[in-house]
């Protein structure tokens, strides 16, 4: 019976287990009241959570709204943003979803109110991060703005959950989100992705997921670059037709050899790499899209002139928007891609500390390292 | 000062005058709580509002989820959705607004939660009328599923609501949902509507509307169809370059003799005609696009042939959806059009019965009727 | 080699047999001149051609334009627009294929010049039919408007040929072309299709193909609805998750079983019965969309006003736009549907009359007839 | 009558006048055979051409394709592709205009076989520059990649051809492609611009011509950023709401200032100035859209973490594409643009060369410099 999934109850107890941030890269296992679920929102046990690189940069610069807009490194926050978890609690109104259904999250719930909700774009909201006390607009982020899954309990907002299907373990469910991504960008890009080419710069978690989405689309041919030759065999796991080894070949020369000289119709740059938007714009043809799904933290030299004058569209994205994880979710449930290629580690709750050391030394060539409730 | 505008107060009293519906046809004037809002939401004292055809649908067959499922009709309901007012209160967290500033409003607040307003399609929201009790989703339709204008004060959420410019008038004000409906038809065809031709059929409120922003936003011709030679007349002074009397010559031929027989790019059909949206497709070329605003009761012989053939697209529109009233709001703030030309009539509130009269009956040509508070 | 593929020569005669229309229901066997590809031109070497239910109407009513435009039954004219062959000549500039090349064509080559073509409606060409004399615009649709494949030779433009992969047989390459008129339907109603619902309604070949399209493009339900079990259960295997003979269900109230109540996200109707579109409106759900892909002859009352209470869009479509049929070659070519589920009967360019009778008279329950050259 | 138009008949000799390349900066006068309009093609008597900053750069760098392609200066090439003239000679099938008639142009005549053209890309044809020889693929960019219109004819594609009403002069006429420009790039930031408020940096030809089709189609507030005062005072004339001159002001303060901290929804870089794009995207809000219609010549540091973080799209553009220079000549059509206030100058055939140098050197603060014919 699910209310004893893993042992665990359903019942919801005052108090929970939850990891907190103090000064920078110090994570500290804490007790913390148990948040109750609002209209519209539901609380979720917390089954599984992943390590993203996000989480890293979190813990070593604190929130993003903190790193733009120069507020003090938060402390006795939660981070975790790549979980899932079982519903124990509906908030009021809520029949969408029942006590103890297995279920995924996604990270933005948008205020719904904002002009850039309005039209859909909700990771995008104009009241990001406006989320407490007389400013509160109902926004939330979870292990961004909101205490995140670290913990033993979370409240999420209703349209950022995602049904669970009975054969999907816990761990393949964490990296939903880590798919809905790639999807987005792939989305952004303009989504009619069967028969066009596309090329995948950077084989991390998204650039790896990007590949196997796109795939899943129909894209023909998929290539995948990369300084790593196991990652780059993960790529051809998941579905690349081609994977270049950037330190052995010239990414831009290979993508012009395997596209008959035409360049690729879409660019997923997942690297962050400095050179990374140049090489790009050169990997496609006139009028190519380029979606930048990662960056480099300082200003780079950019090529504009390459853009225009052959039309080039780049879009940055925050996030998982238009609902992509729920498409990425139809793939790994109808089986169409094996996303566990990409898990690698597990720990307990208690270990927290060492997922994340695992996955920011990447030791043992980690990959998605996932912590596991118990 | 704004505080006694129209002789009125800002403060906000226990109780209010409102216009109810008992058996069909019966508006009953009574006494209800002032309502109070909430999170989002803004209480709003009426100061003026304009009776709508479908005013006159609900008052006849009670509300359209009514209509549609059979409930029974429906009783101390106050209807009435064209209407600007005054900023009296505020829900908690909102800051958008203040304390007397005069807005006009949209009528479709979605749940904010669903997958329809996930993707921006608000007025499809799939929580359409779930605003009571255990089923609340806080979805809002004022004067179709919560209570309307015809009363002193409304609660509205925030992002139905437009700032209204200090030199339009209250009148003017209460028309920019109309010119929004319009708006949204044009916008769901393309957008894309400077020099492209277009017909509009039917000279009622909506197609007037869309003869007026057709033409602010470049279409060339538009042309307008209609019965009667002086709403027609009304449709030159709001732009339209061609009117066709329908009683007197055939609008197939003309639309294709005054376009070089190759048909208008766009029709908004706006007359609910039995042939309409037949003749809209001859109208049209190849590849056209026509948006049905409007709607005959019964089921009407359509020659679906025709429309597949021609790859031609038919776009049902329920209200004023992509904020679209924003974008009328902008033509009519910047004086691009003069909407009160539609404006014939103005009640007092306690003639809110005959105001309805005037609008069902056309007494004087009637075509805006509005109910002025005082 | 392939200058022997199927023990023909590459080498081009003068002559060429072909089937011509002379009164309706008349095809005879002659002889014509081969014809000479221009700029922008191929001359393809047929290999084989399917049989469409419209080529059945072309020889029934003569070609589309005429049924439209009162002309007299065409003489002289070669049906047939299902085939593939291999490229034999080369017109003036092209490169993009060699002689030798197998490929597939698609129908529909806009002028490139007029509106329409220019923003890439091609198959709503505005110039549809311009194709002869002082009136020549270079529109082409071989088998509706320019001579097509029950003939050893077609000139093709080379924007409707797509190369076939050395795997697939001639025969499956026939029915690429269905393939891609059911993915346009796909891709008019927006494309983003992972995750989503949809009905299909009607199992002839675009039906069964738009319910193989769907399954690739991750959709989920894909609900096929018909008549015959045969068929349904062809469904079944080309990706349905559900099948609902409307003999014995009603396939409104069992769409919105297999829903939850919630209906399906999007229409593929395929069946041209009287009451499909009625029915397909409340198979989904406020704010679906549903695509028009096959039609009843003559027309049929329609319930307007619940497509416009439910913001509905519906799309005519007409022909194979947006390159489609690319995406479904896509598809095929990765092997990600068994097209030739679809493929019955085979006869020999000699029995072209036959062919044409098994699919008209769906003799032993024929689905697609091809004919093969030799 | 027009056979007369300006003194010059329209008969058609043989050999025209004609300015031409030599080595870079060499404009030098010589005689042409005229060349003859083929299938889709018209032959213009040129009768007024402005001088673009483009026209600059191909004077001292060659065309674009020989600055990417790293081919050799061209010489006895003839620029100029700002111009409107006379239809003089209709090529085969011709019948869409006719002897006599005014137009003026767009540059991009797309190959129309490319998968670019097919999708409606044509300023992206994958055959750009393919059109001469055996490479010809029908490709035609005049002034670009075919001769240009600082001569006395040349040949178009009836499809970058728009008739000029008799009441706009050959001066204004030229001026359409510059609002087209602008235009297109207010279409790929979205195309729903009315209520929108955007920024427009750099008043040159290409911003002014922005300020003015921004506030045709509704936007507000409109910004214009600039250096000079007299630019900025144009900018105020064509519809700006606001300027900021940057050398006294920073113009992302006061862009946040004049949106309440908001920043813009789009913004319109027609600068090419090293940080434009940073700014811009401080400028605009989260989730907004940049348009670079233009661009440094060197490589600039931009800080991509900004636009990702924040779901900034930025599109480059090539040229006039999606037929936004007839949405332009709508807006101009209509008298709802003063275009005429960009043009300062004019100059006689015979003086082309110092036409060129008034533009360049911006002599008496030369904006648009036009040569006319006579």
């Amino acid at each position: 019976m699910s209310e004893f999934r893993n042992g665990r109850t359903l019942e919801v107890p005052k108090k929970m287990k939850a990891w907190v941030l103090d000064d920078p890269e110090q994570l500290r296992l804490t007790e913390k009241p148990i948040p109750q679920p609002g209209p519209a929102e539901i609380l979720v046990r917390i089954d599984a959570v992943a390590v993203c690189g996000t989480d890293l940069e979190i813990l070593s610069y604190g929130l993003p709204a903190i790193i733009e807009g120069g507020m003090p490194f938060n402390k006795n926050f939660t981070p975790g943003h790549e979980y899932m978890g079982t519903v124990v609690q509906l908030g009021q109104g809520v029949d969408d979803f029942k006590i103890g259904d297995r279920v995924t999250a996604e990270i933005h719930a948008g205020c719904g109110r904002c002009e850039r909700c309005r039209e859909g774009m909700y990771t995008s909201c104009s009241n990001y991060g406006l989320n407490y006390g007389d400013k509160d607009k109902g926004h939330r982020a979870n292990g961004f703005t909101t205490d995140g899954a670290f913990a033993e309990y979370a409240v999420n907002n209703i349209n950022t959950l995602i049904p669970v299907p009975d054969d999907m373990s816990d761990e393949e469910a964490t990296l939903v989100v880590t798919a809905g991504t790639a999807m987005y960008g792939l989305d952004v890009m303009g989504g009619l992705i069967a028969g066009k080419s596309i090329a995948v710069t950077g084989p991390g978690p998204i650039g790896l997921m990007g590949v196997a989405m796109a795939k899943c689309l129909g894209a023909q041919p998929v290539i995948l670059t990369g300084t790593r030759d196991s990652r780059l065999e993960m790529g051809t796991q998941l579905g690349a037709d081609h994977v270049i080894n950037i330190r052995q070949e010239n990414p831009v020369d290979k993508v012009m050899e395997l596209t008959n000289g035409k360049g690729v119709h879409y660019v997923l740059e997942c690297s962050g790499a400095s050179n990374a938007l140049n090489e790009a714009a050169k990997m496609t043809n006139r009028g190519g899209r380029i979606c930048l799904a990662a960056f480099p933290h300082e200003p780079v030299p950019v090529d504009l002139a390459h853009l225009v004058r052959n039309n080039i569209y780049v879009y940055g994205i925050r996030g998982e928007g238009k609902s992509a994880t729920h498409r990425a979710m139809a793939f790994m449930k109808q089986k169409r891609v094996d996303a566990t290629i990409i898990h690698t580690h597990t720990f307990d709750f208690a270990e927290t500390p060492k997922a994340i050391h695992y996955a920011k030394e990447r030791v043992e060539d980690a990959i998605k390292v996932v912590v596991k409730m118990n």
